[in-house]
């Protein structure tokens, strides 16, 4: 972990930031979870008056090995498909970015079928999927530093460029078997409290991804590192996520964490540099199975329970209105001695 | 009631919105309960593209006669000093409204001292203030029939003017007393369940609260109407709600509720016409007492819970770009068929 430098310590503390919510023409407290987001975004872009720039929405697409060992209910072409789907502008991601005024960039972190040339594709494909991690590792140990490493320079160029705000989403088949099995080594939880039903498996599916992950953990019983977990089980586009989410602990920014696969990067990213948490707001709890438990790990509350479980950044990007608005709401309101407003009756 | 016309008969089934969703690129159901919200909106808005067109939020602010009796944490002075900083654009409603691109229009329903003239109020006041209802009716049947006709008159010119989103806020010192004593009267459920803490009593408060509302309530024990509540018990802005909810039983559009004072003038404008019920979507829960029980009682689920408990149309401002979100999802994305994705594994 880097040193923490003088231009990385906060100017702007917690009490600051409450005080200029408690002076607000409103009665204290009464906007809720919007309050404490406030503060947490206040200390992250260490001001009183935060305003975001530029938010811009990274999706992450990576095939996986383990996806042809049956663990998904949607077959493997759908990756690339659904990638050019992204770049037509017709998937839900498209939708909301472009409803929400967010900047969109789709990145092939090593899609398996060649997905062709597109002017608006950030190509960083470190391979043509992982390794089928049931029976070798996903990937090497250097595929693994270079797919941090290409995460964190896109996170990188895109502070630089002066956003302030990046959301992360990831699409590709077979990632929730992948996420699920990063999370059990991990925490050491179940396979059967990891495992869910990712795009929709049916029973016989669902049991078989459970086999299939029990067998794959049974390859490498000994303790690993974050790093090494990654490189063992680990898919291309997630582990971007978490490289670029390291780029975020020395920023002023945040890092907006959509659903069960993105927060499993983060809970790899938290573990690799503790900052990283001051940077992330979870948006959603997804209706994947571990994400619920996953969520009151890493002790946060989501903003929102919709039940969604598409991925894409789809949370995220529903969430983000709510976390601009919280900015907006500590930048923008008048004070009870601005407005002329009388405060409570004494 | 109306007699159904056959222009009112809607052209649009849930089966052919559930078609729509489940033929777009994404897992069926993976959009949780904004598929839920999108076949409400294609029903209402008689469309399988919906497409919302000028929202538009009214907040009504009104003086109550009961504030005199210390049942707010605020002085009745606030009310006035309030709408005024609407008028200003210092207040959240102000804020997430411009975030939103949606129009804001007050509305003096009965503000107990002079507001001045202002080119955006909408001075509608039925008197200064209602009566307090400890002691007498809040307002006479021809001022509650007026309120009515005053809210109805109102949306029915925005509904004119071109929108089919209208959103509802309220404010007024003591109107969590008014609204706790109409849902007291209209469910029959105790005080206890009914009266929360408002902008903020502390427990002395809550208790005065509560003994003034029983002995309000005692004052007229017989069963009274919906109508007869309102003028025994209403406030002004309340009585505008409900009637600006009448009028969107008729409409292709929808209607936004806020939090628990709004919610109970929706719940007296479905007992009036229960047609209003297929045009509510009801943003929050609040952290009031009493609105998480009304919201089961109406068989919703709120689409945010926050612990937000400020009122204004704050509620319904943060939860507008998750409706919009829901149409635009069932309007703009590509099929499966059109984007060339193939669809989940037979």
């Amino acid at each position: 972990m880097p040193a923490l430098t003088d231009q990385m310590l906060p100017m702007i503390t917690n009490a600051t930031l409450q005080r200029r919510l408690d002076t607000r023409t409103k009665p204290q407290g009464s906007l809720g979870a919007l309050e404490t987001l406030a503060v947490r975004i206040g200390l992250a872009l260490d001001t009183e008056t935060p305003v975001f720039r530029a938010p811009q929405m990274f999706v992450f697409a990576g095939d996986h090995g383990i996806a042809t060992d049956g663990v998904s209910a949607y077959p493997q072409s759908v990756t690339s498909q659904m990638l050019l789907n992204y770049l037509h502008g017709g998937a839900a991601i498209n939708v909301l970015a472009r409803q929400h005024g967010i900047s969109l960039r789709v990145v092939d972190a090593g899609v398996a079928s060649d997905t062709g040339e597109h002017p608006s594709l950030v190509a960083r494909a470190i391979a043509r999927g992982t390794r089928n991690f049931r029976v070798e590792p996903a990937m090497t140990q250097a595929q693994c530093t270079q797919a941090l490493d290409t995460g964190r320079a896109l996170a990188q160029e895109a502070l630089s460029a002066g956003s302030n705000a990046l959301l992360f989403g990831e699409m590709g088949i077979g990632n929730t078997a992948c996420a699920s099995m990063l999370l059990h080594r991990r925490t050491g939880w179940s396979l059967e409290d990891c495992v869910g039903r990712g795009t929709g498996l049916d029973d016989v599916g669902l049991a078989r991804k459970r086999e299939r992950l029990a067998a794959a953990s049974a390859r490498r019983p000994e303790k690993l590192s974050p790093l090494e977990t990654i490189a063992e089980y680990g898919g291309f586009e997630l582990a971007m996520i978490t490289g670029a989410l390291l780029a975020t602990a020395d920023a002023k920014c945040i890092a907006v964490i959509d659903g069960f696969a993105v927060s499993v990067a983060a809970l790899l990213a938290i573990e690799i540099d503790p900052r990283v948490r001051t940077r992330c707001i979870f948006s959603h709890c997804s209706a994947e199975h571990a994400h619920r438990n996953l969520l009151a790990h890493l002790d946060v509350k989501p903003l929102l329970d919709l039940g969604m479980r598409l991925g894409e950044g789809t949370g995220a990007a529903m969430a983000w209105p709510i976390i601009d608005a919280a900015a907006r709401l500590m930048t923008e309101m008048a004070s009870f001695e601005s407005a002329g407003v009388d405060d409570k009756a004494s």
